[in-house]
Formats: C-alpha cells, sequence, structure tokens
C-alpha cells in the first residue's frame, strides 16, 4: 500500500500494527533515527525581529522550530483555548515555548500550567522582557557598565511594552531615566510609581526631544503608530504633527555627548519615520547593532532557561505567612456588652471603616441568611476612629477566603470571637502574599478577564496590605484601595 | 560577482557555468555537501494540531519539511491544477507527501498520479484516517484491546470528518457503535449502511449525551461548527442551543463506567465548548494524551509508507474479471422471429428493464445513425419480467464502453448477436469493478467534478451489480440505481 | 526561574549574567553547540515554485532558512524600510539572502548596500534571472547546445518577468527569438530594441500561436493574467478570448518539429488554461522537466555566489573616465567679444541646442542669482547647427554636478572659460559611466521613487552620450533624450 487515503484501504493487521508501532515509539521501544531537540515558537502576532532572531536563536543552538507565524491558519481562529494549544506544543515534546499573544499576562498563564519553560515575546501592551535584554547588552557594550547612566526613553511611553520592560530593568541599576512623550501617550503613572518606589530614585519628565539630547548617555526612541490617534483626517493630522515633534534627525546631534548612544527597538516606521535615515550613518546609531544583538541574547536566554542558570525574584507565598494576627484579649466581656444587642456567640468585628459593614455584609451574603442574628452598626463613635462600623453575627465561623474579603474592603478591624458573652480570641486578618480570586483586573486586555474566555484564574500579588496595593499577577497592572473591584 | 541580480550582469561563460554545475548536480556527478531527506507538507487549509504534529514527525524521523500551509501566499492563487503543484514538490526529491486540502477525493487523486507515498491529512469533509489512528491508539492504550468495546460518537457526525474515518476503522473490530448528534447533523444514511453492511453489526442511536453516558466505554466529542448554522440571529440562537444540548460537563460523569474514556480530537470552540474545561482533570479525559498521541502515531505511519510495510485492502479490477457472461443458445431462430421487424444481422438486447431502451437509445447516440435500422420495442408483455423492452440494431457491434453504459441503465439484459437470422452468441454484460467515467459523482465537492478543473477523470468502484451500487474511488461516496448520474 | 516572562522577575544578576553570556556568544569566547549556516528567504509577495525550490536548493546545500513568506505578519506591514529588515537578517548572521519583492530594482538595491550576496527571486515586473537560468538550462539539456536554436516566447510579454530575463540571456546565444503576444500585451520597445543593440539580431514578431509552431525549437509560453485586463463583463470577456487565442493543444501539434521542447515558467492557470493538460504526456512537454531543473540551477547559483565563482560583467566607473574633454583655443579674444555684453571673466557655454538655454539657466538655479551678470543669447544662427543658444555667467565656475546638468539638457556644446576677455579653456563636458542622481527615474514601480520611501538615491547607467541613452541602475529602464526627467 503505497498512500494513506482512507482507513477503508487498511486491513485490521495493519492497524494493529500501526499502532504497537507507535506505542513502542511513545515508550521509547522504537528509537527515532533522528529525534531533533525542537523549540515551539508561537507568534499569535506580527513580529519579524524578535520572531527571525528567536527562532535563529534556537537554530544556532541545534533546535528545531515548531510552531506558527500569525493565528491565520490556525486552530485559534476556531476558537482554541489558548491553553490548549500550548499543552499540544508541550505534548510534542518542544524544550521550551516562545510567545507572542496580544493579551497581557498570557505567557505568565502558560508557564504557570506547563512544565516546560516559557519565553514571552510580547504580551499585548504589557510587556517584552527579551528585548529589554538586548537593549541592555547593547548599553553594557558601549559603556561596559549598567551604573551611573543617563538614559532617556522617548515616544509612545503608554502602549510600548519595550520600555516598560527597560523601566523595569533599570530598577536595578543607577541609572537617572527621563521620560518624554506626547502628553496621550505618556508612561502610566502606576509604573513611574512603582519604578520609584522599587528603587528609590525619581524619573524626570521632558517635553521635547531636543531639550534632553544635550545631557543623555542613552537616546531609546521608539515608534508612534498611528493607531493611538483617532481615525479620519484630524486623527492624521494630529498622528503626523506629534510625529514630526519626536523626530531625530543628524542636525539635532550637534551638542550631544560624544559617546551618546541611540537606541531603537526597530522597526521604525517609513510613513512618520522617527529615526530619520541621515542618523545611520553617526557614530551615536546603536540601532542595527541592538537589533544583531537580539540574536546573541535570544541565545543566552534559551540556554539559560533550559539548564535553569536563573535564580529570579519570584513572589511566592511562604507556608509560614500569618494571616491572621492575633491581640491580645484585656476585658472579655466589654466587647459584648457594648452593643445594642447582645452576642453570646458568634463573631464581632470591631473598627471597620466607617460605612464599610454593609459592603461586607453584601459580599459575605449574609441577606441570604435567615437563621442566624445579624447585628450592624453603622459610623458610630470610635476613640482611634472617629468613626467606625461594627459588625456582628451571631452563632457563626468565618472561613479564611470569608476574611479575605473583610481585608479587601476594610485593611483596618478587629475580630473577636465570642463564646459565651466572653471574647476568647481577637486580631486581625492579613492578606495572603498571592490572593487567588476575589478581586477583578481591571484590564480588559488582561488575559484573566472572564470574556476572554481562557479559563484563567484571577490572581494577584499583595503589594502593601494597608495602604491597599495589589497587582495582577498576569498582566502587572497595580491597583490601589480605591481601584480595586471585588468579584461578588 | 557578489549579487544575482539580473542576467545582464553575466556574461556567456558564467551562464554556460551556472548550467554544467546545475547539470552536474542533477545527475550526481556532483554530490551535495549535505543532500537532506525531505518531507513536503501541504496544508491547503487551516490547522494546527495535524499540521505541527504531522510536521514534527517528520523532523523525529530525519527529514526536513518543505511546503506550505494556507494557500494564501501560494501559487494556489493563481490558478495552478493541484496536481501540477504535487508533481513540483516530487520533482524536487520529497520522499512522501502530506495534504489536506477542500475537495473530496484530493489525496487519492495525488496519490493515483505520484510515484511517492501521499498521507491524507483530510479532504474536505470526507475523511482523516490519520487521525483515526490515532484515536484508536489512544483507546488501544487505555484498554488494551479495540474489541468489545462500546463506543458513542457524538456531536457533527455530517461534517466531521474525523468520526467518518473512525467508523470506517471500527468496522474491522468487535465494537457497538452509538451515534449521538442533532437531527440536522446526522451521519450521512450511507455511511451507515456501509459500516452495518461490511462488519455485520448494526449502530444505535441516541438522541442525547445525557443517556449514553452511563454505558459507554468511549465517549468521542466533536465540535459543531458555527457556519453549520444559518448566519444571523436566529442561527445564533439554534447553533447556542443545540452547542448547550451536546456539552460535556464534569457534573455530567457521576454515573460513567470508572474506566470511561472520552476523547475529542480538538480543538475545543471555547465560544460555545463542547467539553468543558473542568473534565480536564478527571480521570476520564483522554483527549490531551490523544492529541500527544498524533505525533507517534504519525511518526509510525510515515515509517511504515516509507518502508512499505502496509499490506492495504486496495480494489483491483481483475484481468479475469468476466465482462461478458454467455449464456447458452438454444433456438437460434426465434429470437430475431419474435420482432416485429425482422433483423438479419445485427444485435438484439432483450430483457431490459421496462422503459430503459428509449434511455439506452439516446445514450448510445443512436438517434444520430441514418444509415441502420433501429427497432425499440416498449413494455411488451414477458414471462419473466412482467413487461420489457427489447431494442435492436440492424448491422451493428457495440464497444465495451456502450455495453457499460446499457448494464449501468438495465443491469437485468440479454444481448444476442444475430447473424442471418440466427443468434451466434447470447449473454450479459457486466460492469468492471473499476469504472472509469459513464459516471458523475454526486457529490458537489468531489475533486472529479468537471467544474473544479481538477482534470480528475471520474471513476467509481462498483459494489454490486445487482442492485446497482457504486461508490465514487475520490470522494466515496455511495451511490444506488436511483442516484446515479450517467455522463451522456 | 523557569520561565522568562517579566523583567520583575529577575535579579540584578541574571541580568548581567546574560548579558555577559550574550557578549561571550557574539565575540565567539562561548562556542555555540550547532551553529548552522543560514540562508535568508525574504519573499515580500506571493510564490510557490520558487520559493520553495530555492530554500529546498539551500536545505540541499546543508543550510537552515531563516525569513518569511508573503509579508503579512511581518514588520513590513509596520511601515519598515526595506534595507532596514535585510540589514537585520544580515546581522543574524545568513550567508546569502534571497528576495522577490514588488518594487522594481529592490534586488539590486539591496545588494549594493550589504556584504553578503543577493538573489534576485523577482523583482515586480522587471526581471527573475534564476528563472532564466532554469530556462536555458531546459533548453541545453534538450538541445545541448544554446546557439542555432529558433526560440518563441509567447503570451504576456509586457509584464511576464520571466521572458525579460531570458530575452537578456539570449543575446549572449546565437538564437533566432519570435515574440508571440496579445497586442496589448507586447514586449516594451526599449527591451526589443536593447536585445537587438547588444547582441546585432533582429527579433521576428508573430500574431498568432498557430503561425509559429512548426518552424520552433522551442515553444515558451506565459501565463496571460486576469488582472491584465479591465474589471467587470467586458474585460472578463476580452481576457478570455485573449487566453483563448494563445492556448496549446495537443491537436496544434501535429506539423511541429520532431524535438520541439514546449516551456512554461508555471503555474499556469486552469481559470484561463494556456497549455491544455493534454499536452502533459506528448514528449514536447518540458514544463515539469523545468520545474524540476529550478532546484538543481538554484543549488548551483547559490554555490556559485557564495564561493564567488562568477565573474559578471558589472558596469563600472573607470577612475580615468574622462570627464572633461578639451579643445584647442584658435582665437582667444574671438569668443568673448561675439557676445552681445562683452564678458570679462567667466564661463560661456556655447554650441547649446536652440532654446536650451532658459531650461538650463532654470536648472543651475540662476534665476537666484543677483549679483552676477548672465547673457542668454537664444536661437541664433550657427555655421554648424543652424541654430543655438549660447549662455554667459560673469566671474562664476561650475561644479560637476552643475556641468553634467548641462550635458543632460544639451549633449552638444562647448564650454569655454574666460579670463581677461580671453578663453584660457575650452571643451565639452561628458556625464560619467554612473551617473548618482540629476535624472528621475520613469518607472513608477521603481524603488528609486522617491514617494515609495526607500531612501534609494537614483543611479543611472549612461550607454551613449549622443543621442543620450541612460538606463536605470535599479529598475533597467532605458530612456533616451525625451523621455529623461531631469531632478530640478
Amino acid at each position: 500500500m503505497k498512500d494513506f487515503v482512507t482507513i477503508r484501504d487498511f486491513t485490521r493487521e495493519d492497524i494493529l500494527h500501526l499502532i504497537n508501532q507507535a506505542i513502542g515509539r511513545k515508550n521509547n521501544h522504537i528509537v527515532q533515527p533522528a529525534n531533533q531537540k525542537k523549540i515551539a515558537s508561537l507568534f499569535f502576532e506580527n513580529s519579524t525581529r524578535t520572531r527571525v532572531s528567536s527562532e535563529t536563536a534556537a537554530i544556532n543552538l541545534g533546535f528545531e522550530i515548531i510552531g506558527f507565524s500569525g493565528s491565520e491558519g490556525t486552530s485559534v481562529k476556531k476558537g482554541e483555548p489558548l491553553l490548549d494549544t500550548a499543552k499540544m506544543f508541550q505534548g510534542y515534546g518542544v524544550k521550551a515555548l516562545i510567545i507572542r499573544h496580544s493579551l497581557a499576562g498570557s505567557a505568565r498563564f502558560l508557564g504557570d500550567n506547563l512544565d516546560i519553560p516559557v519565553i514571552n515575546a510580547g504580551d499585548g501592551s504589557n510587556c517584552h522582557p527579551t528585548q529589554a535584554m538586548l537593549d541592555l547588552m547593547t548599553i553594557y557594550e558601549k559603556f561596559h557598565t549598567l551604573d551611573g547612566l543617563k538614559i532617556a526613553l522617548v515616544g509612545d511611553l503608554k502602549y510600548g511594552r519595550t520600555v516598560h520592560s527597560l523601566l523595569q530593568a533599570l530598577e536595578l541599576f543607577d541609572t537617572q531615566v527621563t521620560l518624554v512623550s506626547p502628553p496621550t501617550l505618556g508612561m502610566s503613572s502606576w509604573r513611574v510609581e512603582q519604578y520609584e518606589e522599587h528603587c528609590g530614585r525619581t524619573v524626570k519628565f521632558a517635553k521635547t526631544l531636543k531639550e534632553i539630547i544635550p545631557t543623555q548617555d542613552v537616546i531609546y526612541m521608539t515608534r508612534i503608530q498611528r493607531e493611538r490617534f483617532p481615525s479620519g483626517a484630524e486623527g492624521e493630522i494630529e498622528y503626523k504633527k506629534i510625529g514630526g515633534k519626536f523626530l531625530l534627525e543628524k542636525n539635532m546631534l550637534r551638542k550631544c555627548l560624544p559617546s551618546l548612544a541611540i537606541l531603537h527597538p526597530l522597526p521604525r516606521d517609513k510613513n512618520n519615520i522617527e529615526v530619520h535615515p541621515d542618523v545611520d550613518s553617526t557614530p551615536y546609531a546603536s540601532y542595527f547593532i541592538q537589533a544583531e544583538n537580539g540574536l546573541y541574547m535570544r541565545e543566552a536566554i534559551l540556554q539559560a532557561l533550559i539548564k535553569r542558570e536563573l535564580k529570579g525574584r519570584k513572589t511566592n507565598s511562604s507556608p509560614k505567612e500569618k494571616l491572621f494576627k492575633k491581640m491580645k484579649v484585656i476585658d472579655g466581656k466589654k466587647m459584648g456588652e457594648k452593643l445594642v444587642y447582645r452576642l453570646d456567640t458568634g463573631i464581632l468585628i470591631d473598627h471597620l471603616a466607617a460605612g464599610s459593614a454593609i459592603r461586607i455584609h453584601s459580599l459575605l451574603k449574609l441577606d441570604q441568611i435567615r437563621d442566624k442574628e445579624i447585628v450592624i452598626c453603622s459610623n458610630i463613635r470610635s476613640n482611634k476612629l472617629g468613626r467606625k462600623d461594627v459588625l456582628a453575627i451571631h452563632d457563626s465561623k468565618l472561613t479564611p477566603q470569608e476574611l479575605y474579603k473583610i481585608s479587601l474592603v476594610s485593611p483596618n478591624h478587629t475580630i473577636n470571637y465570642i463564646e459565651q458573652r466572653q471574647v476568647v480570641k481577637k486580631g486581625k486578618t492579613y492578606l495572603p502574599t498571592i490572593l487567588k480570586g476575589h478581586l477583578i483586573c481591571q484590564n480588559e486586555r488582561c488575559i484573566s478577564r472572564k470574556y476572554h474566555l481562557e479559563y484563567c484564574k484571577e490572581t494577584f500579588i499583595v503589594e502593601s496590605q494597608q495602604p491597599l496595593k495589589v497587582h495582577c499577577h498576569y498582566c502587572e497592572l497595580l491597583m490601589t484601595g480605591d481601584e480595586i473591584e471585588i468579584d461578588s
């Protein structure tokens, strides 16, 4: 039988022969003549430089590439969940998986659910860490250090994911960062805030490219994309105008430092060029070297991951985390007696933020309880807090999940466990470092949003308990007290 | 000369040098430094799983892949006939060719016209035999047999080509098949009929997924596609409703057999999910293992084809086939005399089905003959048949092709060769097992249909002469007496 | 750390480790486990045959392929200049670059700006030299020579780039070429002219395919594309009609030479077939062999370029080129005196074509000069020329660039350098063989046109000074005196 066209061509024996062969191969009883090492390269979004240099890096390290570029001809178009697609490639025995995807947090989601290393080649407008690494390599190659430099990030700092990752990296080195962008395309304030908090240095701002040229060691240019402006003629005019203001030309470089390095993640856009080709031949143009470095850096990253060489600074929920901090019970009786309605046994939550008890009542779904007495005291006077709320539930216990909800609404509170009108335990609930569920990420392009149908469980990292600050484990968005949305 | 940009750059000597080099390479006088083994992978239609696992299988066996995925950037868009494209790849020295194409029968057509093995990776909504093989492998791995199992096929059984191939395979094993599908997406009756005829077992039918869960060893789920329903809002509602009815969730599995295996060819569709992700973590979910098995099975198939290890059950026209069965001539004179008009020499076809002589007259284009006497007797009484037709042609012979046409219109008939008013030979024409031309396949998506412009000659396999049953050699469609269309 | 998802996962030490690893790899201190040889394959336009055979050739020679097919998922869609894209691939260490692009001259532009060999796989409707080479190989294989043959080129000779390159190659061999095409799709007259001039033979023309069949050794068929005709029903009718006239069928070959070779670059178009499949089985059909030869020829070309084996006939500006040819000064005084206004010191350009002085005045931007006396004499009588113009500029010198402009407007002229009313030097300016700038290529699809934003400097090869004939270095278009457009 020459071809394999239809099952009706084959005998029962043929079929069983093939099955036994396949199982033998799976269990390594039949050794492949050339069982190649493979890397999966899944580019759901447009890419040339990142894809080609990543794949070339893998080829140079002796890997074969499997995967796709653009989701046009793939099962993604048939509505396949991302994790199903990725699991398939893991099943085919790849040693690592490279992914570019339009949803923020997509790479993290896969990394958490696969055994193989996942390399983020850009997740929506969140980050692009391999690009940041090759940027740093290019700077290091020129200055032999990453400390003591003045670095300006120029252009679209809002959607440009390369500068997001670069800024995160610069936290770790002693650099003076200046941000230069059109008003509508500035770096998100939470990114700036986080940078300043993490490294204790402040960021400078400038309005024009011209004013910063004489002082900088590194000018990092980015592309301003047409789609960030309104469509139609007016948007076009605005776009051309803004683009023109952030155009770097050779004649602007007369007063720059002699060692200036101009970087650009490329591609630049010939329809609204941001670095004029006349800069290419100056000694300041580092962007072609930068592009070339992408190959070597991606080789280094791939090798380091496969050999598990990187330590990382991953956040872990310690098993020793104290989620309930006991307070000393001074006068066991007092608490129960102060209430309008006496509580024999149950829980009394004191020192809640004024006005928060009703919200907690709703989140704990106490309105669905009919067989237990519940007392809410709102806006009552407090020595410590001015005004406070108190909530008491008769004959009840609270689960850790319910206690987290109380902490999310009112980080300050005192929980009193009462038995026979006596406070027997007293304390305060803290949120775990890694919080699963409870909150909804406020980023519409985050993979954890339900309507993306990716079955990705919301997860948050608690950066501070009071004031409450959490960031999304997937898309990295920082949210504070007012900005969080509790999943009811 | 560094580049090869235009012919005007080169000398006569350069050109002759290149030609001699190329001919030397072709004739193996110049040995390639690394003449790689290659496989052609031609995916004219969307695919991720099948394409990637097929290509990975080839890579694991030491092959390089050439070809394309999606016909967008290819000569197909320029109207190239399929066989031209395939011949090109054969010319480039590939060891086998893998094809997915939207026309039913495309893989068969290539297999018949190429010297290298052709692997069908899905031909329209006809079949997908490598998928059926990995399905069987997954079942075999779990149950260590393919016999004695209860297997339900669920979902779109009409257009879902994976279940078509699976059903053909199950013919060969002792299985109890149950079909569960929406009314409009049921398995074509000819496929059921053929299954039952080939294996002598009957198929069961069920209307809901729920009712079959407790009894099955294997539940094979398939995707119900949006495009099978009318467009617009009403179609959307219908689609969601149907989809919901064929959704498998964890809570439905409480009463299933402990060894139940749930299979799914994947991808599942997150917009109208058919196997809820909560099933993924149950011990019944076999679909990720199934996907992984695709790699090993496709390695086994590729290897077996290249080594020509499979026997197959291919239909061949035996050179000994008797296409004319002689009858004994009892009374040579009688036949000629009964006719209204006497026949001296020629052919008299007796016992034709009543009303069929006019049709045969037309198909044999006897209306274009003026110089020979033709007699048609219609609906005349017959002892054997009640009523019959008789057709007589003076001084003529019939070609085998003309005789086949008679058999197609009236399988029952008696042909009398008459010389000098004597019947000298008498008998009946049978159709050859493989019938080229004469009929038109009734499947509009069959590659043999003329309007597809693929220059693929219609070919049919005669399964039964009386009643007449043929199936299309390409798209496998079964047609019986009433359904066939004779090519006039 | 398993994954590489965000920079915030990594420590300062991790980052510095990766940078040092990457720099080590770049500088070869860290040797790659399998640093593969690579070829870049950049197909910005649709292709199957050329792309697959080029890539297969590279694979056979032991290369890995990086690149893309179709510009859909690439940075080209983001407006990246072509040279940036190409430089990136050079940076990734490829040994050669294969390009197909819609702009004429694109391959030449890259070849001039990269260090690695560039192979033109089709540049707009200009040329396709690797195809011409495999065409020649196929002819040579059959006839064991390229001389003494009669070759007809049939079909779309205007846009069909394969025949453009083939005609250029046939210049070098003793062949009788016949051109057969619809009136609107004839070979551009400059291509025919250039062929005839270069080889000293004339081309024949024929109106129908039928009339040339009996006499030809080679018939080279090409595809007539739908898009060359007006859209709509009338265009469709015209297209079908024309196509039908240039259809080659088996029954037309009864009177052909027994050794006739029919070639076709393929693909043929099944919707308006130009070589009927019934020709495929005749001994004249060479097009499948031709397609196969593509592989071997492209291996030969790639190997020859990498080994720098081809001599080429590249045009070079010799450093010894005489751009100013001195004439003997006979009577130093005379020239200045004849003018209406006397010239003490300066330049007097005599014998200009009648009417050209105003044009030169404008091109040299003399209208912007206020402090120097300028005299223009127009249409004055001349013994040699009938009528002539004279232009005198007081106290001035002319740059070489300004002198070229004069030669472009009036190739015939005499320049007199005058000091103290004496002609001290006299002569004529010639254009250099390679002329950068000054002219605008008249081909709208030429890469040197400014609106393509590719920053490609206009460059022309001067074929003849008088009459003026130049061809574009990029798109090869020939332009003569009337057709040139001077860049003002």
